[in-house]
């Protein structure tokens, strides 16, 4: 879908609810709807802002650190810099637009910056209306040229998994492991990594949010990977576990097991599916041979343009999912005393069924 | 300082405002005041908050995947999970523990999240109070351990500058000496860098936000780096010019004009002393030479857990410094069909001066 078109669903939205424009600050939906890309250092370091009125083309808010590359990135879209500020601007571009009802991304705006928007509305005669997912709510469901990005993303970070794995070696610490993976990422042409990788070895991989370390990976022991790359804009995210050397038989049981919960999740998403029922048949899966317990996360995120978006495969997501939603699915058994399996791939949630964008299975079927 | 200590000055602080509790969302904050190191991926996606009555010992909530690394890491708090999410969670704490009034960090906590506690604080009878900066103004002054840990900080980072220095070779690209600059300083065992580096050739070191590209690196040219790391939790950040190959009378004219602005300003810090006051002797030094057009930032910020703090040396900032803060001292004059110098140093106020915490001058007095 052209970026175009995407901006005009939100201007049909807001002449819907009579809204006169609508300011958005999340930088995912900032460049869902613009082409504009930078991140943001922090939630309180924003590269810009998009201002959408309803009746007028959009423009894009930012400071002169900027201004070249936005200018580069964007088309229909007007740059404007605020060199004093976007509330100093605002004050004095929203009266000359003619708005007088301005909706914010409420989720992606602090609390105490709505406080001084809205000390500068009052002086301007402006009503703010706190709004949340508007945006979102498009990039919930893929079209198939986001579909095919997504895909590219994925099948990117599946060869970089495989070309370091080709060049591990013993006395290799998680970090040296992790350090591999990026840089082979970025050397491969991935924008950057989608989240900080996970690399962790022996009992280390029970801790399902272990960051690497300068430790030794084990011998005859779990290894935890669980990484992701950024690929035109686009997130993937998979986790592999084996063992360097030889597994014993108890590393067996918790790997099929968890495979099994995996496939189990696979078969039974399809549209129409609610994502608790989904993650519902994996946890059954690994209760049922008596390790519920152990498998204490959400059995999946979406991810898209973020590397975790709406909708969770957990029990509390009762709503039904939709074809063109995007998923991971990753059940995990974690012991305190012995270590960790997850295995995680990104599926496509069709009509009849899902479709799996990873290709590799070298290391999920043992 | 202990972390208790820290804990009793902000329970002492509540106990004088009369307020119950605070609840720390802020990462670094939570850092300072419990010793509990993750980061958050994203605002949106917390690793758990420091809830802090007045009259009792403190409380970290988070999730089932942070449950081991909180229980490691903390001493004196007790850990406590929320399955069903936070705001569940204190609802039927908050109560518990007799806490009728609650303050939470307005500049970190988001207005749907705002909005969803005033929900919960209605029905539950509690006053929820917006605070800015309560725990940064404490973090804004640092004690001898805090100044040896940032201190260990910048000798590691001019480490590694040293060490990607010398395996520096032609037909390198921006890419490849921001990823050694990244490897290196995880394998002397920074936690992880502390921004993106910035490595900048040629004309590219005239932009002010320049991301590395896969750009050969030019011979005869400045070569613009700007790095830090973390180590201990604490940044460092430094920035070298520098050319490769033959230097000319021109750029030796610009690198000598920075590095005289830099020990001017050097040599007006102490306590006492405005952050405008510091930041004019730089600026006036560059704009006699006739580059005040060129010289488009502030001359420095303050560096601790976070890379960017308080104070500003800038021509907004009117307070005066006090002893042990520490601030960048980074002059720079950026010439868009030329190139840029910027040099960079961190130094610590002291009563009757101030200490610089970088050791090595080999590329500054040229």
């Amino acid at each position: 879908m052209p970026l175009s078109r995407r901006i005009k669903k939100i201007q049909a939205k807001l002449r819907r609810k009579k809204i006169d424009a609508l300011l958005v600050t999340q930088p995912h939906n900032r460049r869902y709807l613009s082409g504009y890309t930078p991140a943001d250092h922090d939630i309180g370091e924003s590269s810009g802002v998009l201002l959408i009125p309803a009746h007028r083309s959009p423009l894009l808010l930012t400071d002169f650190r900027f201004k070249i590359q936005a200018e580069n990135e964007v088309e229909g879209i007007e740059v404007m810099l605020y060199p004093k500020g976007l509330l100093a601007l605002l004050k004095e571009l929203l009266p000359d637009l003619g708005i007088s009802s301005l909706a914010f991304e409420s989720h992606y705006t602090l609390h105490a910056v709505a406080e001084k928007m809205r000390v500068m509305a009052g002086k301007i005669g402006i009503t703010l209306l706190p709004v949340e997912g508007m945006v979102e709510a498009m990039r919930l469901i893929k079209d198939e040229e986001e579909i095919a990005k997504l895909r590219s993303s994925v099948l990117l970070n599946e060869l970089v998994f495989q070309q370091v794995f080709k060049t591990m070696n013993p006395g290799q610490t998680e970090i040296d492991i992790a350090l591999s993976l990026e840089s082979t990422m970025r050397r491969l042409g991935a924008e950057s990594p989608s989240f900080e990788s996970i690399v962790a070895t022996g009992r280390r991989s029970a801790l399902p949010h272990a960051v690497p370390g300068l430790v030794a990976v084990e011998k005859n022991q779990p290894l935890m990977i669980d990484m992701g790359l950024i690929l035109d804009g686009y997130c993937s995210d998979m986790t592999r576990t084996f063992v360097p050397g030889k597994r014993d038989a108890k590393y067996l049981e918790i790997h099929r097991l968890v495979r099994r919960a995996q496939l189990a999740a696979i078969n039974k998403i399809r549209a129409g599916v609610s994502g608790a029922a989904v993650d519902k048949v994996a946890r059954n899966v690994i209760a049922g041979a008596g390790y519920g317990d152990y498998f204490g996360h959400a059995l999946g995120h979406g991810v898209g343009l973020a590397v975790h978006e709406e909708p969770r495969l957990s029990s509390r997501n009762r709503k039904h999912l939709r074809a063109g939603m995007i998923v991971t699915v990753e059940p995990g058994i974690y012991l305190p005393d012995w270590g960790g399996v997850r295995l995680e791939n990104i599926v496509v949630v069709r009509e009849e069924g899902c479709e799996i964008l990873n290709q590799d299975t070298t290391w999920l079927d043992i």
